[in-house]
């Protein structure tokens, strides 16, 4: 159950309504999801996330097949499931295969292990693995 | 401070001696970090966890270096120090550009932010990113 | 799905209802929440989680509407759904706006991206801000 | 140890120091802490986050103290050791005392503990903290 | 709703249906839980796992029983839902009382705050807790 | 570095000291560690914490081993490092053997990678698994 009330298209202020049009265009699609729908009741919010994740996202030196998986890792280390099932299907969209979904799952598992092991054991960093003096 | 004493290959038993061979043969590398030296303290902590990331870190629908990076991803997101350290040390042996580490920290700061805009408001999933019916 | 059988007044021992008259004294309202009918389970964990609700969220040199939105804050991060929830409805009750809500969970998205740049980058502790000698 | 090498004053470029020298205005200092200066090692996330921080952390509907209060509680929940440093000297520069810094960090252990309890028990939200019809 | 379809026992390949015989005999259950026949779409995956939880989870110097009490901990620590509920059935089936239960969320609870308390005045570890010089 | 200047005993106020007595007297040492020190900066969450302590890690329906492997299992989930160094000597001088240890961070490493395939393929809990009606 949500903590606002989203906001549709047609209850739209104009200002949310171009926020709406550009994600919309963007992403070459016709709706709207309900992360947006939320934050446009906090405009400032809705306008600045929009702009971070336009340009985040966009294509640079990383892939924006791969940007999308990282950020599913980072949405499942999190156990956000809105984000896990709305990045998952950004994913698929771009090209994510099942089997790609399935080592991505795996990789990020084992991340979470080893971490622990690491924690749990405390090693000192090697350093070999320092790319500057301290 | 490490919680055990890390095993060095002088003083290792030849069960961890032959994984410590293993290790460096399959990584082309002379040396063993610290990570496995403290699992020797636990032959069959060490033999698990080695034969796990040769899996699911090999070649396979996922590139190598994106695995490397979901891995520091997952590692960031956790504030793992070591395991920051060396994946992105094995990032970068693997191509990982200072132009795609930075990249790779935007997505996951991002992430992690909007993680938390979905929890804090706690959007439904739109049905059109559930894959089955429930 | 709880994993208890919550504890309903009616249901309760004496030393459980004392307690439950107490929430409900203290709080000016007429109903007990699933939070403490859960703990009821369990009557130490009952009065000592209540014992101390009340007197770290009483007022003191911090504001108790600002220690409620310092609640939600963690709250969010952790993603603990009824938490998010039971102190959302607490942070209202003392006079959050939407406004305030908008703003607390703005600023909870980008504490949760800039924890995250600074573990990925690992950037040093400024000697600035160190109170104390180390 | 830093991922990356620290850029200084002396050695940025005309559109690093411009963010500098903005920073360094609004907060009436004479000095850049090594947040700011790992981010210049990418210039767009530079400038995209220090405008995300002026504009989230402006005094709004909440005010700023409590905001980097608020900061503080997710920077101690992550357990990031920058931000906890960082964000605690903004709060103490914005008036924080003693008493309530000692009982932030009261607010923010108590808000760990019960989100387990929480969490543990798996209580169903009460229908009275609803604010919207599922 | 899960990401995966789930494969049933009369759907599985013989190499999937060889894990399920024996999880069942190890187990001496009769059914499949969801966790199982959602890794069995990606057989890699479901043979590794159910290897290390076989291994890790053995009698061995640590008591079964308290192997999965050490497991709901870190699954309410993390708030897994599946993790939770499957793991302190296992936990029951091996003999936890509800007395058990409410004590390990109790300590679970307690443990998070302090860990807080930890992370939020950064006390040093005193050197009295130092197995080995640094 | 510490946020706060220890106490020492022979700073200490009286009501700092009976507590610090009572510890001592407890756990049979005659000194203080660090966290005690710290949380003396604020005498109320010195006195709560303690009586809180003291409570839930008495001898009950958990032994007081088995409680603080838990504690440990927290901690290093959370990465909490003061809480692993000190709840791991805790456990040592409860008699936790370097065996016990091994396997109490195998248990939290796998539990922690089990917890994120969970998560991620969001699996529906077994109706088996539930103690109660919805």
């Amino acid at each position: 159950m949500a903590m606002v009330k989203l906001v549709e298209y047609a209850d739209a202020t104009p200002e949310v309504r171009a926020v709406y049009d550009e994600i919309m265009a963007t992403r070459k699609t016709n709706w709207i999801n309900n992360f947006w729908k939320g934050l446009a009741t906090h405009p400032p919010t809705l306008e600045r996330i929009w702009r971070d994740v336009k340009t985040v996202m966009a294509p640079g030196a990383i892939d924006p097949l791969v940007k999308e998986m990282i950020y599913v890792a980072v949405s499942v280390t999190n156990n956000c499931e809105y984000c896990i099932h709305s990045h998952s299907a950004a994913a698929r969209a771009k090209g994510m295969t099942d089997a790609q979904f399935a080592e991505l799952i795996a990789v990020v598992g084992l991340a979470n292990e080893t971490n622990r092991l690491s924690n749990g054991y405390r090693f000192p960093v090697d350093p070999q693995f320092k790319l500057f003096a301290d």
